[in-house]
């Protein structure tokens, strides 16, 4: 938690921007696994821990901008809570720590909205994603089910969106910390793997490498030998000499902060020389995004500049043809990364995704529905502050290039035949996590083993030990 | 996935239980953490699990009675999915190996019940503990969302757990696996955890452990010095020489099988007197547990035995005064053991919670209200082929010594000044997983350290690495 003038401030600066009537911040409760009581593991809504810092279940924040008055209402603890939780605080005690001097109970709650309703003030509330709110929404404001997200609140949004999207100096401290706790993650995998090993023991190395620093994970770990399928959650696999394995993984801190990184390892401990020629274009393509990097530009013309330089080192290698711009204009480029280059990150992963990519990748703007940018979570243009992902990668995946040679797709550009030589070469990304700076921009967090000489040194410990 | 025909008698025998009507049975969705893309591992309800043995998110299952027909509903993957997630079977193929020719899309599902309900006949389903599924059945079944779990199906409930209560030969084997990862987990923890550590490094071997096996937890890890806070998620604290570290965790195999133990360690290696002292006495009530363990018993009377031999300890130790059979009927002893002496165990860790306790714990009776009979999750009588926990405690509360001190609570029975010299002791437990035999009952997995001279060998490896 920062200190209580911190979240004063944030509070301030939204009710300047929303200006009248009421806002209601709705806190995460409890998320059951398999029974009411055994939950997952508690996560807060981040909108919440950023105004009120406070990591508790089933609180609501409600700010009166019409009467100038601030409250935190939830249920408060009993003995029985103490015999099975410990010793707890009190709701008051919490709420003071970010300077809320009245708190309530639910019921204290839905008075008081049901009041400002028959008052026909604006009751001002953001996307709901979590489904005991859509339907304690439902409830409280008289809407149907599927009306609640139907009648969210853009002003408030946009004002949200907008004080979070710009890091403040205490906030990097922490997107560095959470980085520098996912690059120990990284290195706990790449000193370990070995072939003959399953996916899982990996992962198990990445948990335990998260937990030592009391960090979970900010989203469910990609650890794979079949790195060509994007989002692949299977962890049941031997790994084999020759292969290559990509973990992308990121520890969220217990203040709410998250990293997220990708690395691709030969499972041998080097690159074959195939593998060795297709990353090097991948770090050609992350070093073309760095060239650009700075406040001004938009993400999509970063994005671009990467996607040509796939395009450059496709055609040098004889697996496309034709003119580059034209090439990426027509996304045939996207067969070998269908996905983007990055998206914001802080106290959410794909930071404040929950609010809707228009509003937080593209400010408003549409996004593009062509096959490859249409995955392109962040569009808009990158100002001081702002923390993001960079994660170029190239893939070969057997069922989209099959499809694809089938139906003639971008035929023009695209040599199936050397193609190919590839079904079985899988996967690779790099992924790091970036501050745009007054000069420019940083990566954050120490320095991760990236180019292959630095991979291939660390991995030499794997067979040392 | 059991064979096919395991699905098909269950739900033969289930067909045969309901008789008439439409029996619907809602499978879990993906569980948004803190945006709808970003999910909590996916966890299948159980009760999907039984009958159709399918692990993925969406689906529903419907047996028309009244038609002798069976179906299975959901989404089915497109193209893009595969770019996503990687070569994946079509529904129709899934259903298949649990024995259902019929699947069909959400459309048709809500088509099915619309005509059924316009028929008059009966849909018959359980309570629901994810909020989406109740929004769902809202819907479909054009209830309030608070009607939903008020008109569940008592038939279908009985139904569904009178079967999943006694497990198969099948059944026990996977039982059996899940605690023997579960054993897997404690043993690392005993072996590395020693003074100056903090409690979440500990929780990362034992994380790391279960990750091994490609087994997840079956519930949030207990890992902490402060054992008299008995549901404690607390993993920050540093442990001390002279401390107890209590480990209470369970792994959940990738079939939906769960394993759950409980042991208690002494930081340093090995116990103090005082220490060893009360650890014996948990050992007795453990023991006096085993003794009486057998088909027809109900397992209040197996909890009030255990409760006896707490008393009974605790008057020899000067710590309670009177007669046992009094002190018992007064619940005074729940001082030293709020909870109950164990719960059912298998596809959910307290099997079928989500039924409610008086459905699968007191078969339809009411439970005590008694402080610690309120908390205790199995009463009934017992039967061959019921799994369930054993887990005695006694724990030191200085809150709830307090209180009971201030309030007069059985003050008859309680020696405080004695107590109060244990204010600092904290708490332990002991916990393994049962299966009723036809012969009496089988602990299940290899052995585990029990007593202090096994568990003191096995802490000796923490200090020899």
């Amino acid at each position: 938690m920062f200190k209580r003038d911190t979240y004063m401030e944030r509070r301030r600066k939204l009710r300047e921007a929303v200006g009248e009537g009421l806002i209601l911040i709705c806190g995460n409760d409890e998320s059951p696994m398999s029974y009411a009581d055994n939950c997952y593991p508690f996560t807060q809504d981040s909108t919440f821990l950023y105004f009120y810092g406070i990591d508790r279940a089933g609180l609501f924040g409600v700010i009166d901008l019409d009467n100038n008055k601030e409250y935190i209402f939830g249920t408060d603890f009993t003995i029985d809570d103490t015999v099975w939780m410990g010793p707890l605080s009190f709701l008051r005690e919490e709420a003071k720590k970010c300077g809320i001097e009245e708190t309530g109970e639910i019921s204290d709650l839905t008075a008081l909205l049901s009041e400002a309703k028959s008052q026909g003030r604006r009751i001002h509330y953001t996307s709901q994603y979590r489904h005991l709110n859509i339907i304690n929404l439902s409830k409280w404001l008289n809407l149907g089910v599927d009306e609640v997200n139907e009648n969210i609140s853009e002003e408030l949004t946009y004002a949200v969106v907008n004080l979070r999207n710009v890091k403040t100096q205490e906030e990097i401290a922490e997107l560095e910390r959470a980085t520098n706790v996912t690059r120990e993650m990284h290195l706990a995998a790449m000193k370990y793997a070995k072939p003959g090993m399953k996916e899982h023991e990996v992962a198990a190395k990445v948990a335990e490498a998260a937990k030592k620093f009391n960090a979970t994970h900010s989203f469910f770990t990609i650890c794979t030998r079949n790195g060509q399928t994007l989002h692949n959650h299977n962890h049941s696999n031997t790994l084999q000499e020759g292969d290559l394995l990509l973990l992308d993984c990121g520890a969220r801190l217990d203040n709410g902060y998250c990293g997220d990184m990708t690395s691709t390892m030969p499972v041998s401990g080097k690159f074959t020389e195939k593998q060795g020629d297709i990353y090097s274009l991948l770090m050609e393509m992350y070093d073309s995004a760095e060239a650009v990097l700075k406040a001004g530009i938009t993400f999509k013309e970063v994005h671009l500049k990467v996607c040509r330089t796939l395009a450059a080192g496709m055609v040098d290698r004889g697996l496309m043809v034709g003119d580059i711009d034209e090439i990426v204009a027509s996304g045939a480029h996207a067969l070998f990364m269908p996905h983007g280059l990055g998206h914001m990150i802080g106290m959410d992963v794909h930071d404040m995704e929950n609010f809707g990519e228009k509003i937080v990748g593209y400010n408003g703007e549409e996004k593009s529905t062509q096959f490859g940018l249409k995955s392109l979570r962040l569009g808009r243009e990158l100002e001081v502050g702002f923390a993001f992902t960079v994660e170029p990668g190239i893939y070969f995946i057997p069922e989209l290039i099959a499809k694809w040679k089938k139906d003639g797709t971008n035929a023009e550009f695209l040599n199936f035949d050397r193609i190919e030589e590839y079904l079985d070469f899988g996967g690779m990304r790099h992924e790091g996590d970036y501050i745009i700076t007054e000069d420019g921009y940083r990566r954050l967090g120490d320095r991760m083993p990236k180019y292959i000489d630095e991979i291939e040194e660390v991995r030499r410990e794997a067979f040392t030990n």
